[in-house]
């Protein structure tokens, strides 16, 4: 078992003991208003009745820990901020599912094809007030008042770019000239800045000085636009069997990825192909083609590599230290060493 | 000009300075995701140009500055809270409209209306994390970090019950057995809890000992029921020339007000005709009939009374002082001494 299986392994018990705790915060006896998010957690049926669905990796507060560890501190001391932000990322899926409409994630029902929008909505809300209160749960074990209100501001910080990631994302399907830069700028708030949170906030807890603390917010930025990035590149060119989707489906539904509007901003052809209404597979053996000819797949790659190299960079400028350390690295060549 | 006219005027227009000064606190050229919020505060119009709509009386954060100074504080450093308070406000004004399908908000369009549901749920999350940023001004105005995280817990803490206070409005909705302590319970969180957050941040922000804290939160809480339950007294029996709507409009949509659950907890004959599917007004006069002989007026007149006198009892206890203690007591006054 390799560093960062073992710690995150451990890592992981804590932060949902944690979030449990908080999401039973007001209320010892959940009814349906903590129902509806013990549900969205996978920690109950739709019945309400105690469900253990697999939370996933939790790449993400897992990152803010590891940080912390690495950064000379204790990751225990950091697993509020864990929680929080774990909070924040389901706060905003919830709302999210309502916005795209999605009737499932992760093969169950969304909240609020069960309980409807409305509930739904309010849900969210209340979940985004508890990730606060999570936060504040670094207080009780003994981080000192500057630097839980520190941590709060940008929490909320972060909080406002995720919402303007998510503003460009829906403003994206109503328009045709999205350029590279506003995509860039999209994934930032919508991906990025949340993995930056993560280990920002574990090197502050930590104790480190502002430089430092940079170092590892600048790690976790550019650690989410590599991982966005080659995420694009897969859902074109990926290995079917690898990315477990069929590498056709960003074309067939013309999703506006990096390198597709790499190629709209480059190439006429491309651009008269995709005011197509309908696709099939002659569109999308078509579409490959220019894409490739206009070299959108090298751009990605390229980009791909400088964000790669650059997170890694300010990882090792941080000069992290311990088995947390072997961890981040391991954790960043699982997100970055992805064929493609 | 009486002291809450002269001190309010004032301090409203500090409050609208400090809020426009958070909602461009990200980006200086306000684009579309700032423009929406600009619309629904009523500083821009549909398409976004310059407007200037009436704000309203803004009672909550005036009731925030007004304890602040009573309280033997400077009501300068409490203008983060209070421009904090009116932003949580107005987040959950913008998801109420949606959660409540509402087309219209005082003679305007609502922003979902406008934008549609997928922009407007996203734009009212931007401003609950925007709230906070503005709460966190509160340390660039030399307030301690110890206070401001206190200010910034009890601002979450109100949050949640806020959502718990929607989350039961919405499912009285769909129940038939909502109590009166139901009831009560529900207007606390949706209600009563931010003016009580008003009244115990402005003293938490002046330097008030724990009791007289807790003195100015009670004041508030009780401040919020007492209201709450005249506007439900006026909802029925009240003078349509002085409150503006048809007195009868709670019976004629069968409104789950304070006396109306009382009245169906002690009545048979409510009961079977609240189940009648239509109305009219042979069924208005049939209600206000057994409400008058079930005492349902006379019980909520007395839960009025109470939640008045134990508000101003709290006030009293709080040992406020200045010509902003004599503006509390005119505020008071104002919300509690409608004619009912």
């Amino acid at each position: 078992m390799n560093e960062f299986k073992q710690l995150s392994q451990e890592m992981r018990q804590a932060i949902t003991a944690e979030m449990k705790a908080v999401l039973n915060v007001i209320e010892a006896q959940p009814d349906l208003f903590f129902g509806m998010m013990h549900y969205h957690m996978g920690w109950r049926d739709e019945q309400l009745q105690p469900a253990n669905v697999n939370a996933g990796k939790q790449i993400r507060p897992v990152l803010c820990l590891l940080a912390c560890q690495a950064a000379g501190g204790s990751w225990q001391q950091a697993v509020p901020a864990a929680a929080a932000i774990e909070l924040l990322h389901n706060f905003s899926l919830i709302h999210d599912d309502i916005e795209d409409a999605s009737p499932t994630r992760r093969g169950r029902k969304t909240l609020w094809t069960i309980w409807g929008q409305e509930q739904a909505i309010n849900a969210g809300d209340a979940m985004f007030a508890l990730a606060h209160l999570a936060l504040h749960r670094l207080v009780d074990r003994g981080v000192a008042a500057e630097t839980a209100v520190h941590a709060l501001r940008r929490f909320d910080e972060t909080g406002v770019r995720l919402t303007q990631g998510q503003h460009a994302d829906m403003d994206f399907e109503t328009r045709d000239n999205v350029s590279v830069d506003d995509y860039l700028a999209m994934i930032t708030g919508k991906t990025a800045v949340l993995l930056s949170l993560c280990a920002e906030l574990g090197a502050l807890i930590a104790g480190q000085d502002a430089e430092t603390v940079q170092n590892y917010a600048k790690f976790g930025l550019n650690l989410g636009l590599a991982f966005q990035v080659i995420d694009d590149i897969l859902g074109i060119w990926g290995d079917e069997s690898v990315i477990g989707k069929s590498a056709s489906t960003d074309i067939l539904t013309k999703k506006k990825t990096l390198p597709v509007l790499y190629g709209l901003s480059q190439n006429s052809n491309l651009q008269q192909l995709y005011q197509q209404e309908t696709t099939d597979d002659a569109f999308v053996q078509q579409a490959i083609q220019i894409l490739n000819h206009t070299g959108a797949r090298d751009d990605a790659t390229e980009r791909a590599t400088y964000y790669s190299e650059t997170a890694l960079g300010h990882l090792e400028a941080a000069q992290p230290s311990g088995p947390a350390s072997i961890a981040l690295q391991q954790l960043s060549a699982m997100l970055l060493q992805r064929n493609f």
